[in-house]
C-alpha cells in the first residue's frame, strides 16, 4: 500500500513538474511569437515580392529560392531541397464569359478556369443546361446533356457551423463534375463557386481527370453571378459564350524545401509543414502562405529559444499540394527509401485565422496522449479543441508508409476561409498579424509537446 | 438497491432526454441564425442609416426610434422605453495637433479628443513632457509637470494572448491619466492610443473626472504617430500645438429600449443586451452595434421558433454605456423599484467576431450549472470556453440589487477588437456576417439553456 501511495505521489509530482515546465517553455514560445515574431514579415515578402506561385511558374521557383535562403538564414542544422516532378498548367491570357438570353440580352460574368482545364479554342457558344447538383446531373439522359455546357449550382450550406463541412458537401461538383459532364457528352462545365459568401470572386481549384475521357473546358462562376444566372434562367433559356486559353505544358522540375534541427535520437523524425505552391490568382496568402509562415516560424522559435530536441525536427515547405500533391508523395517516398523513421507529422493548411487547437489522426492511445499533454494549451494558451479529425493533404502520404505515426492538423477559425480560398481576394492584407502569430506559437508548442512526450 | 438503480437509470435517462432535446432545439436556433438571420441587415441599417450615436446626439435618438420600431415589428409581448438622463458632450469641429521640434520642424499627427475632454480655446502650444507610464508620471515632482502637456506612452503588451488583458494593463493612462495630470498642474494630456496595432487611427474613450480638479484638454494619438513622437523625442525636446473645441452641454433625456417575451413564471426575469450608444466616430459596428444585433436577434429567433419561455425574457438595448453607464444603472434601479425578480443577465459587448463561449459571474453552484448545461454547446456547436470571468458593464448594476443572480458575458475572439475599438475604423464592413450570426445563435442558445435549467 505504501509503495502504491508513493508511486501515485511520485507520478502526480512528476506529472505536475512536467506540466509546469511545459507551461514555462510554451510561455516563452508565445512571447517570442508575439513580441519578436517574423512570420508576418515573412508572409508579406512571399506575397508581395513573389506573389501567387503555381507549379511550373517562375514564381514557384522563386518561392523555392526564397524558402531555402530564409531557412539558411536561420542557421538550422540542415537545409536541403528535395527534387520532384510537378505538373505545369497555365491559365493563359483569355478568360471571359457572357450569359445570353432568348432576346439576345447579355451579361458579362466573372469566371475562372478550373485548374487543369483545357481552353475553348476561341469563342465557344453553347446552350446552357441548368442543373442543381451533381446527383441531379447523373440522373439525366446523355441525350439531354450532349453538346451543352452544364451549369452545376449547388451552394454552400450556410447551416454548417464548420465551413469545411459545406466545402466537403458541394465540393463534388468541382472534383467530379468535369469528368461526369464530359462522360455524358457535355461541351463544357461551369460551376457555382465553392465560396461561403455572395461576392464577385470566382474560386478556382483542381478536379479529377479520367484517362480516356475527352477533356472539356471547365470554369467556376462567382457566387453573385451564379445568383444572377439562376435568376435569369427562371425567365429564359440561356446560352453561354466563353473563351479560355488555358493549357497544359510538359511536367517541370521543382522542389520541397526542408529545414532540420537534428535531435538526440536523430533517426526519429517529427515533420511539419504547409505548401509553398498556391493557385495562380491572388497571392496565396491564407492558402497556404500562412501555413508556410507558421511552419518556418515554429522551427525558428524553437531554435532561438535554444531548444535541444529529442527527435529530429523538420519543417517542410511542400511543393504542389494544389494540383497533384507530388510534394507530399515525394517526401513520403523518399523518407521510406532512405529508411527514415517518422513518428509524427503536423500540417497547417487552413489559413492564417485564429487557431483553435488541433485535429488528431491516430490510434486511441495517440489521441489520448495528445489530449493529455495538450491540457496545458487549454489551460493557459487559449487553445480549445483537440479531437480526432483530419490532419492534412501534404502529410497524408507519409501515413501510407508509416501507419503507426500520429498526424495533426492545425484547427483554425474557418468562418472566413472560403471567402478567400482560391480567389484573387486571397492576399496578404486578408491576414491579421496577431492571429498569424498565434498560429505559429500553437505549431511550435505542439511540436515541443510531441517531442517531449512521444516515445 | 433496486430503487437506487431505478433512480440512477431514470436520472440518466432524464438527463439524456434533456440533453437531446436541448441539442435539437439549439440546432434549430443555429439553423435560423445562419439561414434566415436578420442580424447582419439590422446591423447594416444601424450603421449606415444612423451611424455613430453618442448620447445627446440626434443619431442616439434615431437609434432609440429604430430600436423600438424594430422590436415592435417582431411582435414581442411587450416593447417599451425606459427614460434616463444622459450626458451630452460634443467633439465640435476643430481637432488638430502638430509636433514641433527644436529646429521648428513640425509634423501633423492624428488625434482624437478623449470623450468628455474640454477644448483648448484656440491653438494651444506647450512643451511636451514624455512619460512612459502613469506610474512614472506619479513619481515626478509637480514642478516638472506644471504648465506642460504630458504624453503617456504605455503600449499594448503584445505578449498577452487575450487583448483585453493588455487593454486592462495600459488602460489606466486613459482612465486615470487626465485627473492625475491635472492634479499635478499639467496644461493638457495626450496618450498613446489603447490599440493593439500600429496604424493611423487614434482611439477615443472615456476617463474619470474628479470634482474640484480644473479639467485640461486630453486627447489620444494614433499608435503610428506615437511611435514617431517617441522617435523624435530621442533627438529633440518637443513642443505640441493643438486645437480642440469639444465641450459639454446640459444633460439630455434618452431611453433604454426593451422588448419582452412574457414567461410562464412572469415575475422571474432573464435579461440580456448590448449598448445602443457608441462613441462619436466610425459607426459603432463592433462596439456595440454587434451586441445590439446579437441581442435583438436572440429574442427574434426564440419568438420565430415558437418558444414558450418559463421565465420572462427581456432584450435590453442599453443607452449610455460609453460615458456614464446611466442606461445600465437606470435599468437596475427601475427593476428594484418595481419589485422585479432578476435571476440572470447576459451581455454582448466585445464585438462581432467569432464567439468562443461565455464568461460567468456567479457563485460556484451557478458556474457549475452553466458549465454542465453548456456541454451541449461544446459538443455540437463549436463553443469552447465556459469559465468564471467578467460579464459586462451594462448588466453589472443589476448585481448590486440582486447579488444572487448569475451574469454571463459573451466571450469573443478578441484578437482584432482593439484595431477598431473607439475609432473611425469601427464600421459595418469590419464585421463578418457568419461570425455575427454565430454570436446571435450563441446568445439565443444560452438564454434558452438558462430558461430551461435555472430555477
Amino acid at each position: 500500500m505504501k509503495n502504491i501511495l508513493l508511486t501515485i505521489v511520485l507520478a502526480l509530482f512528476s506529472a505536475s513538474m512536467f506540466a509546469q515546465s511545459d507551461s514555462a517553455f510554451i510561455r516563452k514560445v508565445y512571447d517570442e511569437a508575439l513580441e519578436n515574431g517574423e512570420s508576418y514579415e515573412n508572409l508579406r515578402y512571399l506575397c508581395k515580392n513573389i506573389g501567387n506561385r503555381i507549379t511550373g511558374s517562375a514564381e514557384a521557383e522563386m518561392a523555392v529560392y526564397w524558402g531555402k535562403q530564409l531557412l539558411e538564414s536561420y542557421g538550422f542544422d540542415k537545409v536541403f531541397l528535395q527534387e520532384i516532378n510537378v505538373p505545369h498548367w497555365e491559365r493563359g491570357t483569355k478568360e471571359a464569359a457572357w450569359l445570353v438570353d432568348e432576346q439576345g440580352k447579355f451579361l458579362k460574368i466573372n469566371i475562372l478556369a478550373l485548374g487543369g482545364s483545357v481552353g475553348t479554342s476561341g469563342l465557344l457558344e453553347k446552350n446552357l443546361l441548368i442543373v442543381k447538383t451533381l446527383g441531379d446531373l447523373k440522373k439525366l439522359d446523355k441525350a439531354d446533356v450532349l453538346g451543352k455546357i452544364v451549369y452545376l449550382g449547388e451552394a454552400f450550406d450556410a447551416k454548417n457551423i464548420r465551413t469545411f463541412d459545406s466545402y466537403g458537401q458541394c465540393g463534388a461538383q468541382r472534383w467530379e463534375g468535369p469528368s461526369v459532364a464530359a462522360n455524358m457528352g457535355a461541351s463544357g462545365l461551369v460551376i457555382r463557386s465553392l465560396g461561403s459568401e455572395i461576392d464577385d470572386y470566382p474560386h478556382t481549384g483542381s478536379f479529377g481527370r479520367e484517362d480516356g475521357v475527352q477533356p472539356i473546358p471547365c470554369a467556376a462562376i462567382s457566387t453573385a453571378d451564379s445568383d444572377k444566372l439562376e435568376d435569369w434562367a427562371k425567365r429564359s433559356k440561356l446560352k453561354i459564350r466563353m473563351e479560355m486559353d488555358c493549357r497544359w505544358y510538359d511536367d517541370a522540375i521543382s522542389y520541397n524545401v526542408i529545414g532540420e534541427m537534428t535531435g538526440k535520437k536523430s533517426d526519429e523524425i517529427i515533420s511539419w509543414g504547409g505548401h509553398l505552391d498556391s493557385w495562380d490568382v491572388g497571392e496565396g496568402a491564407h492558402d497556404d502562405g500562412a501555413g508556410i509562415a507558421h511552419s518556418i516560424e515554429a522551427l525558428r522559435i524553437l531554435k532561438v529559444l535554444g531548444y535541444r530536441p529529442n527527435h529530429t525536427l523538420r519543417c517542410v515547405l511542400f511543393m504542389n499540394e494544389e494540383n497533384g500533391n507530388f510534394g507530399g508523395k515525394g517526401y513520403a517516398e523518399q523518407a521510406f527509401k532512405d529508411g527514415e523513421k517518422h513518428i509524427a507529422a503536423l500540417e497547417s493548411d487552413r489559413g492564417g485565422f485564429l487557431p483553435l487547437g488541433f485535429d488528431i489522426e491516430g490510434n486511441e492511445n495517440q489521441i489520448s496522449l495528445v489530449q493529455d499533454n495538450s491540457k496545458v494549451l487549454q489551460k493557459h494558451f487559449q487553445l480549445y479543441t483537440f479531437k480526432a479529425g483530419y490532419s492534412g493533404v501534404d502529410i497524408h502520404p507519409l501515413k501510407e508508409y508509416y501507419p503507426d505515426m500520429v498526424q495533426l492538423g492545425l484547427a483554425i477559425n474557418s468562418q472566413l476561409y472560403f471567402n478567400y480560398h482560391h480567389t484573387e481576394a486571397d492576399v496578404f492584407e486578408a491576414v491579421n498579424q496577431r492571429e498569424l502569430e498565434l498560429g505559429c506559437a500553437a505549431m511550435a508548442a505542439m511540436v515541443y509537446l510531441l517531442d517531449q512526450h512521444l516515445n
